[in-house]
């Protein structure tokens, strides 16, 4: 591809044909970066995720939370760039050098307790009974505890999350093609925020800057999902012990029954002076309940 | 879940707390449902997806056609749900009950020729070597062939077509919270639609679609992605033979040399009167194009 990768990994530049109207011209564009990551641990490859460089440690941190592998930085002994398997003299094509950094190695404290039949996304995770809502839910539950974290927040914090991300997302700005997920101490005030082509990379990324920092479980937080809650999204945030959940578009009806069953507060349809509480409405303080 | 699930089973009513300024009311809200289906290949469990119910036959046909698995209707004999595998005994939650419908057993007519390593979204799919964009992209086009379907369109046909989608996204308009994917033909006119909470489902519904019709492979049609084109996306639209796809949001980076690459035109940024064309701008009539 004629692109000209900048100094910032996430962003590429192509040349495009710009339509308006009956006529077109040629311009330059951002776009948002994605490559594969291979994410291996103590060797064995365990993923292939498309993803946005840049904080690659933190999202292979974050994806072992989360599928539940590891639990607090004391699990890990080391994240670490692996070179390509290829020779240098097998590159013929140059692919060595741009799969620089696309592999990662994570080293455990204990890798004989390491279990590779954990490794659930999307594929072979259910072999046996139980494929129903209850059972997805149960499953996961039976791994991560739910959430005993009590707490009030004021509406109007939650309220003023979304026109917080709009002016933090950069690389969102530059390219319209990253989500972005950002957590918030209790009086909304930004702590970390991440973006990624892939949602559940964004919050991978958070969790694994949280596991890094020595910080999980991230009790006493919110965090904020700049699209769609999904149940995949809400067992993510339990994985890491996040209490609230706020999303500025819709949830899923699996997801508010994730929420119900964990503890979790969910909001949804983050918009202006409005919102939707979908579940754990105890955690949101407002000044009136009216009747309905 | 006190939700009351309602004839259309894409939807579920849920009481939520619906939160303006600082009062709050109790009020009924529609989402889109979400729940997984087990996708079985002669019994082998071979994915578990999370998805909106509806159309399941085509989602499991899709996902294998995009997987590289089958080609055409004639590689299937039969796409059935299958029972849950608990005994009405061991049903003390009532879960048996409610995870009627999902689980799907997929019968080949060649069932010898299945190679479930092929089996590759999302993980364990790349476990050698070739972890950068170059190889992603060989790998899928050691599968499918590249696109050889020469045409040109009016780039006022592709700039409709968002306006169409709104109009007919009947789902959306209840929950917010679906996705869709929709095939038009060359002047314009609908063929298909589908919704789902997953955009990969939405894809591999169309897709499954085509295959159950015989239509296979989509040859002078246009495909219109309600959000952004990622490399998965652009890889299944290639697998269904696509030429020209279309998106609201961003492509990514590698959706864009993907496109490239494998012959696809690929248009983004779809607003208004404007779009930005990414990859096989030969497709498009433009009345004038303008030098830079």
């Amino acid at each position: 591809m004629k692109a000209s990768r900048l100094s910032d990994k996430r962003i590429q530049q192509v040349a495009v044909q710009r339509v308006e109207g009956p006529a077109s011209s040629r311009e330059s564009d951002c776009l948002a970066a994605e490559e594969p990551l291979e994410i291996r641990v103590e060797g064995h490859s365990v993923a292939v995720v498309m993803r946005t460089p840049g904080e690659d440690r933190e999202l292979a941190a974050g994806f072992l939370v989360t599928e539940g592998l590891i639990y607090s930085a004391e699990d890990v002994i080391d994240i670490k760039h692996q070179p390509h398997c290829l020779t240098p003299a097998d590159d013929k094509n140059g692919t060595l050098k741009s799969a620089e950094g696309n592999a990662l190695n994570v080293q455990l404290r204990q890798p004989n307790a390491l279990d590779l039949k954990r490794l659930t996304r999307h594929v072979f995770s259910s072999s046996s009974c139980g494929i129903c809502s209850k059972a997805s839910i149960e499953a996961v539950r039976q791994q991560f505890p739910p959430i005993e974290d009590e707490f009030e927040v004021d509406a109007q914090v939650i309220l003023g999350l979304p026109a917080m991300l709009t002016s933090l997302q950069e690389t969102f700005k530059r390219t319209g093609g990253l989500h972005a997920c950002a957590l918030f101490d209790l009086t909304g005030r930004l702590v970390i925020l991440r973006e990624d082509v892939g949602r559940h990379n964004a919050l991978d990324k958070v969790v694994g800057w949280a596991l890094l920092a020595n910080r999980l479980p991230l009790r006493r937080h919110i965090l904020l999902l700049s699209g769609r809650a999904s149940f995949e999204m809400m067992q993510k945030a339990l994985a890491a012990g996040i209490p609230f959940i706020a999303a500025i578009s819709a949830p899923s009806s699996l997801a508010v029954e994730f929420a119900r069953d964990s503890g979790q507060t969910l909001a949804g349809f983050l918009r202006g002076q409005r919102m939707n509480i979908y579940a754990g409405d105890r955690r949101l303080h407002v000044t009136e309940r009216l009747m309905p």
